[in-house]
């Protein structure tokens, strides 16, 4: 396929880091496969969840939380039968009513891994070659984080602690934090910022798997110091984590937590958009210019759909700079 | 390596099942392994575990005790660096304090993949495939099963339930029993067992271990009629089960539990043996000749060497009929 891409670097693939957490990121890397560009993917996840299984792992043990890791790795595996059977093995998650119960069998597989290891990134490059995964998933940190953020609930304000509350509390972020408040980056996600040709983020849960990222200092400063251009991936519909926030709120609260981000691209969905001024302008604000095409599954839910977001992406990253 | 080995169906390669259960299945199949011997490699394997983690795991769902099948797996894993990492990430046992700690992550891989596929003997072939092992592992039975023994205690008879129980209790085994009382065999298990040109049984725990598949009326029938020869690798101590039981009552049990059985060979370790006569007579009466060999690890404990007991069965295995 010719599409006219000048990499930076020499070589022919295209370097891209994709920063999220969860389902949205899963959607992202899904998108950046189904582009059938020659990329090199690495995922940058958060590490702060501590819900449901991921939760219970991180509060009896000292390893990151496995579920945002899981997912990247599984949108990730190979294309061969036996990577997409061990990939939905990985997602497989127990039912019934016992200590299994509610793990995905591939959040119980990387605690071992990452215990048994000592070391979050080769567990994670190991069960990447179990998956034959066509990328590498990365940490943010090699710590395990947690998410505080001040709410405005009616007139008050409070504040709530753990990325699963702040997730689903009703109210307005006034303020979101990582505790500890400034911790390491992991060093192999700072060299692939610093080698990568496009930075893509979002979409997903703003507060609590997108900005997350910025507040890693480390993180903040690679992204700002890399040549790579970047892509904002801008959500369907506020979640409850952003009940009242318009497209370019989320753009605004990107150069709030980062004033230095520059941005290149802002992909948005075509029936999301509404009027497309506002975001337009928002966009402007961060150096960017929008993207406008159909990006949603076609069911009416506010998910983006891998081949759809993909085909938005091909002339855009493969756009000679 | 030319072995003189002339193969009953033709084809070049020698096709053997191993029957047990636990570590001493998993020494036979590294032993086989080791032998260099071009082989084609079948576990049977116990499914009366009920101790452990694979006890907590049938408590709870309705698959097969899977702490033996892994260690099966891990035995026949791929000699390849990825395999075996992957053959240490499911032997991997979680320490710690929480509804994980002292389960293998193998055990939680197999249950969940025998819960997702609703079929023990594809999921047994999915981990082969993920550690590219050399051999195939089955179940004797695609049910769980359970075990329950008398035993002279002192001067009374006492009638002990579950494998563990069984295992551990301390008195002479009068008679051992499967319940539910006549299971049906895992098919692959019988077809493996009609093509074989060898059948191994132990070494491994006598009662729980290496006669329960003996008690399984369509296994016995198939042991019975195969054209194969048969191996017994005898213990080189006794243990709880079997306190009391000497060399050659280990045998007079197997004839016992299946009065047709007919052996070719019967391997004892050198040390083990004591006056090889008794045993030799023991033999005798199971149509066997002894093959007297050092096949235990030269630290002093009561394990089979692999790499030894490999070296024992080359001349064994690949002499022709």
């Amino acid at each position: 396929m010719s599409i006219g891409f000048a990499p930076q670097a020499g070589g022919d693939r295209i370097r891209v880091v994709a920063f999220g957490g969860g389902h949205g990121l899963s959607a992202s890397l899904r998108a950046l496969r189904a582009t059938g560009l020659p990329l090199d993917i690495t995922a940058v996840v958060t590490v702060a969840d501590d819900g449901g299984s991921s939760g219970r792992i991180r509060a009896g043990r000292d390893v990151l939380p496995p579920g945002d890791l899981r997912q990247a790795l599984a949108a990730l595996a190979g294309d061969d039968d036996l990577s997409d059977r061990t990939a939905r093995l990985m997602q497989y998650r127990f039912s019934g009513d016992d200590e299994l119960t509610g793990h995905p069998v591939g959040n119980v597989v990387l605690c071992g891994l990452m215990e048994q290891l000592g070391d979050p990134v080769a567990a994670l490059d190991q069960v990447g070659a179990m998956l034959r995964a066509v990328g590498r998933v990365l940490p943010m940190s090699n710590r395990p984080l947690g998410i505080e953020a001040d709410l405005a609930v009616g007139g008050a304000q409070v504040t709530v602690r753990g990325q699963h509350q702040v997730a689903v509390a009703q109210g307005r972020v006034l303020q979101v934090r990582l505790m500890p408040p400034e911790p390491d980056a992991c060093p192999e996600a700072l060299a692939a910022i610093a080698a990568a040709d496009w930075l893509v983020f979002g979409p997903g849960s703003w507060y609590t798997s997108v900005i997350p990222h910025l507040l890693v200092p480390q993180l903040a400063a690679a992204v700002t110091r890399s040549a790579a251009r970047r892509l904002v991936t801008l959500n369907l519909a506020a979640d409850s984590e952003t009940v009242g926030l318009s497209l370019p709120d989320h753009l605004d609260a990107l150069g709030r937590y980062l004033p230095d981000l520059k941005v290149d691209i802002v992909l948005v969905d075509r029936n999301a958009v509404g009027d497309p001024e506002p975001v337009a302008n928002a966009a402007e604000s961060l150096g960017a210019r929008i993207a406008i095409a159909p990006v949603a599954v076609q069911d009416g839910t506010a998910r983006h759909d891998p081949v759809r977001l993909g085909r938005a992406l091909v002339p855009l990253l493969g756009t000679a700079r």
